[in-house]
């Protein structure tokens, strides 16, 4: 297993927020974190609002805590809500059921890390975070 | 960005109490927080219950956590019940989703703060807010 | 036993910033509590840091909790540590260990709330808070 | 009161990393806050270990949170040991005692954010942090 290094991570958040202006979206924030769920890389755009630090963490961290996509915590959340509840109570940094938290994945196929993205709807938010991640040659 | 002066949030706390008394409401709670979501001004009419306090801080902090006023939290709550549960979770003053948490804004129309009221309907303590802080000649 | 009034907890916030501005101290912030230990009435002056209203709860609660006075829950922790920081971590709003918060009481001596003052030394926080009870014809 | 930009946030970023590289620091992590301490950019170097975002995001919160440089906190903790676990405790972000954390200044001398930085000695990581605000033009 590879580690997102610094230089991935930046240029996953930078790719993030080149997408959103690109795509003309509310101000965003973008967390990249490692394997283990430790944030490499942060960045809150100008005008966004006071939580969004915790949020963009705890959609990259519950995809990490549970080994799929946040859209798929979201729709967990759905059918099993005390579950995603429960476990959000388990989970230091939260968990938050909804697009924007996605797996980044090696070139063997190995999850590596994950980047979480919110400011804008959930749908993108999760385009944001795909565009970063193919910024850094990397998978989603 | 202008923060709330004390002189301002206390205006807002006696505005809000005014508009409470002239509507005849029960007794409410006022909290003036400032962008960064700290407390400038607070009161509690006496016959308020012992959670107002909490109660009114939550209301605007969770405005300033996701940059829009707790009606429109409630009305968020409504159709995606566990996000704000789990956007609660990550706001150490929590997020209350009803009524009553109003963000401030100043002449250049960005965030400086928020006011938060809680003791009668939602609908009232909304209304409550809005007299306070147009009685400090600020916008909602 | 009486419950301190909004106007009266108003009247010791008012005249605590009196003293404060007449002793030319830092800027401060004031708590006054009920009984109970819920906030009434609160007011953090401009310059002030994030933490004060927090650390002016505490001094009150603090005081709240144990029935003595901050000041002498200071020279507690002096001589016994981590008693303090054990009870200071059963009690939900804290307890901080220094002067500035104090036991209001009514005309038969029974405590009626606490007021708790910071953002100068303790020693002036304190002063501050005196001058606030004395301000609403209460005793500390 | 102005608040530090996304764009003035990544260049103090850069700016310490730089000096750290420049000095030959172990990898080091920065935090910087806006001035109602929320996250506004960080990066971790490679190397580091997994509780430096929390570290670095305390010493600037905690600067903010008492309004001193986490240097002056640290030799309040020496002082007043509970004082500061006591104010800790209060502070969701946590407050670490020791050099690194420096509040910013605006133009007009009004604090507009902090820095965090942690990896190296506690001097050293002051360092980084001051290389990384003089390089966004502002004053520490």
């Amino acid at each position: 297993m590879t580690r997102i290094s610094l230089d991935q991570a930046q240029t996953i958040v930078s790719g993030a927020l080149a997408e959103a202006r690109a795509l003309k979206l509310k101000p965003i924030s973008v967390a990249v974190l490692d394997a283990g769920g430790h944030l490499i890389a942060f960045a809150r755009e100008d005008g966004s609002s006071n939580l969004r630090p915790q949020i963009a963490t705890a959609k990259a961290s519950g995809a990490l805590a549970l080994g799929v996509s946040s859209r798929t915590i979201g729709e967990m959340a759905v059918e099993r809500p005390t579950f995603i509840t429960a476990a959000a109570g388990l989970n230091p940094a939260g968990i938050v059921p909804a697009a924007g938290g996605v797996l980044v994945r090696g070139s063997d196929g190995a999850v590596i890390g994950a980047v979480g993205v919110t400011g804008d709807t959930s749908d993108n938010d999760e385009l944001a975070a795909l565009a970063g991640i193919k910024a850094a040659g990397l998978s989603a």
